[in-house]
């Protein structure tokens, strides 16, 4: 079995059905992961050390998910040298997400992480895959197709409205 | 000498000219205090000893200063069960300030901040007297005398102005 | 029966479903509190009588909750030396909840409220218990203990998505 | 001499060079006014008496201005039955004015604010002299001839530019 | 039967429902009214008459609201020397009421919207009520008991509250 | 039958229920248009290939609909000298449509968007209609005539509310 | 010389520096336009009169430029049948430009208007010629050449940039 | 010398004094980049041949720098399959930065940025360093020091505060 490159955790059980996007997309793409919670808030011990060994157990890349005060991606970002890609989640306490995106993305000097759009955890899995990709040249190739797969249904989608109107997919 | 019972922390030296409002207030009314710089990003140790350890050292409550993704009062909260107040500094790397809000405000259920205004450190000075002074009747006491000469200051200046008129205030 | 020493106040009825979070909790850590209604706009006097006794009556603290132009923490703060608690309510009038935050926030100098998060009734009533903590060392214990929980129960939660994958417990 | 018709009040010295411009339009226009200071927060007492015996002083409308958490206006306007103009003010404190409109403008029902632009003193100047010549012709027809002189002043800037060229204005 | 006092327009039948609050209070109040449809970009001629033939018509003051590029309010504020009460609606086209809001708000100097809160129609017709009676004794007595209403139905309120205890009202 | 004038496209067949509209429109005053999908990060061969050979197909304005980060109708701007018009769509993932609008309308200085409203497909039709028509006289006239009938409308709109009154409309 | 083919209004002579990029650039690439003065708010009959007459005196677009509560581009659209551009002017009084945006762009379905970028002149100018160049083939011609300037300066950019290294662009 | 991994590139010269600080930070960590100007909506085939060759060039990650309605960064993650740092930069143009921010950050599902802070040229640098470092064991240990150095500068900042006080700091 493949050695787990990326590590995706989150704050609360509440971000899974968010969060797991991400992890289907990196076993689509057949990259190795694993996932639990972490609360930056509530377990900070546990968050410490989960940053600290991410490294030595072979992680290339961190995936972080929280919403509202989300400190989770930040504060890991500060305990590990590796990239930490930041999901802000559009949870229940949010305020329409600009809470979760503003305290992901505007990290201070020296501590950088890569946010992905609000509740964009696909989106963090094919970051975390291209990251990996960049010094895998057949995950690299992998991704690759996955990128023309997205064009081949946009042209199918094309065709389809080309050939049959808008009217009739509107079902008018 | 009076038992420092103030703790005022701040994320970096550039955040002093604004927190020292509140070390200004405390020496006012009387109420000791110690000021030092805790990074949650950049000293992530340091600020969970100084969380651990403030509620044995005699402190009651602390006042933590941070600006952008300001993650210091919040991870400050998670780790004490002190009242913890949060300034939001409105740094050179901040948007207006809404990161600095927002990111200190929207605390998880569980874990709370007590948000004074945009750099609001003087009156984060303020709060953190009247928690002791709720205890405290002659620091309450002082906290009265000190609300009423805030009264007294607009009486005097709206009797100046009713005196002498807007336009000589204005200069005109 | 213990002492009163929370006063839980909001502007109206509509604010009861979210203020009572703070009720709740209060009565789980077993601190002794009152809770009734005060409108800022609607009986200025009631609360101006509310605020100036409460001292004198033994409270330690006042959680005010209200919704829209929230006037009503502000405003006893400006007629009481306790600490207020503003808890901002994303009432029916209230735009996405940016009203109530800001005028409960951006308090002016020299009348500090300790805001809390939009809804966050709850963390209103752990800061209430955690100031009055702070001076009464079983309460301190127990609200250690409560943070505890909070651990606890994330540790659960993580063990449980280790052990069963995100899929069962999305039920995939 | 003329009665006096309009009160203007606002929170701070610091707020005058904005609400001047109110009393300057009131003058011009020949509408008798007063003008002092009045603190919600720092004299809640005195913004009681201020409000409550305003009408039977013969006030026909007050204009209130304040910044950040401006709850000058709202309580104002609880405590009388007379329309109430909120100038929303850009203070040193305030975010970008947002905090002001928002505290000003988003009244519960049952209590009006009649808020006017951020800064607009001069307009509410001039509101207030509107709601004075609804009921007094020869103001009313001030007012028209006021209204006149703007499309006066806007038909010779247009000239201007037509003759001149833009060239010219800019100096170019 | 009395004089038509207040005139209440809006832009569009869809804004009927919000606007409906403002006559609804001031029948209630015995303020006689006309209510009717006017747009600003479809019916601009119709705008102009309205709004010029208002003050002679014996109008004393003019609500209209409008939602999204909201320009009806300014639009009928630039055509009469009466006030203009503008009513932000959050129609289905407005981004949060954002749009409404600051269209009709940030008038330029010289032309003054007195506006109320979003959907605030109840609202403005009270301050209209509130104009009007500032000149008119016996309706100034009658918005006096209806603000002493709102004071009685919040004791009440309150009353319940305290005797009946917060769970029973919540129906726990 | 006539040319093709205006070519409508949007980067997913998700904004088709918004982007009809545009089309509806367009029919119902006779200009003919084309409609397909075109996506600027899922396609990007084949936007550039529809945005390059658009004039000399004999389009004479593009319509372009987007939501997120929409970067369609400026990458098409980019690319001809034909006038695009930028609908920004408030799709699933866009944060209130916020990033639709500035993402489309805050194009750099030398590449113009012709922003309309969020989701204002209809009217990116209207647009496009009084592009060409201010080149044709028959099409200027019906477009006339279309503005016309939103005033009709208006007035029989607000005879309806004046004869039968707004309890009666609203069903009271 | 030519036809006056575009019309440029702003609603005071303070706009001239934002709006006079749009006269220059038509100027440049040789459109015949006139530039004036025209207030939605101060002269609503002069706007009319502009508006309803454009059509008929050859006019092909109208730029109509705004800030604050900025009605004179929407209103220019509801008078006339010609496509209208919208320029959003960051004015003195505006809050960050966000009310110039918001009341220009958010125009109801029925009368659009082509908005820009705030303080967009310089495209509006540019949009506007590319509307009359999608009828002029040699209009059109010019608009590639001037695209074709903006890659040329980029690429003379990069070029310095890559010979000169970044260090001595900044005067390191 | 070292094989270049990181690209850096910036839609105009003036986004220079804020993106080479990524390539600053790049030169201290000791890893190779390159540097140049392409834009997005000037030079769209420049764009696509740099995104389209980084790969098999050697690039590991990109930095792209836009401000505004910024394209680049998404434009060109829509054309490698290489990660891609997005950094928004608060242009001249720019509303306060949130226009640069959300057309950076809210990419569609498929296409990921990993969006910095605003302004946040130095951390892209440093984000692209850890991506680099997580396969290069090397890199990863000077990532280690770079950290460990920021801890050492708040430490000593700590100790300066401590012994000196703020007064002395401040020069008070």
């Amino acid at each position: 079995m493949s050695k787990v490159q990326v590590g995706i955790i989150m704050g609360s059980q509440s971000d899974l059905p968010i969060m797991a996007e991400a992890a289907k997309f990196l076993e689509e793409i057949d990259v190795a992961y694993e996932l639990t919670i972490v609360s930056a808030h509530r377990t900070p011990g546990r968050m410490i050390e989960y940053a600290e060994t991410a490294r030595d157990r072979g992680i290339k890349v961190i995936i972080a998910g929280a919403g509202g005060a989300a400190h989770l991606p930040g504060m890991v970002a500060s305990l590990t040298t590796l990239p930490v890609i930041g999901v802000p989640v559009r949870s229940s306490n949010s305020i329409d997400g600009w809470d979760s995106i503003l305290s992901i993305l505007q990290m201070p000097s020296g501590i950088p992480v890569a946010t992905v759009a609000l509740n964009g955890a696909k989106n963090a899995g094919i970051l975390a895959a291209s990251m990996v990709g960049a010094f895998d040249r057949e995950l690299g190739d992998r991704l690759a197709a996955f990128k023309n797969s997205l064009k081949t249904k946009v042209e199918a989608s094309a065709r389809e409205i080309e050939q049959k109107g808008w009217r009739e997919l509107l079902g008018e």
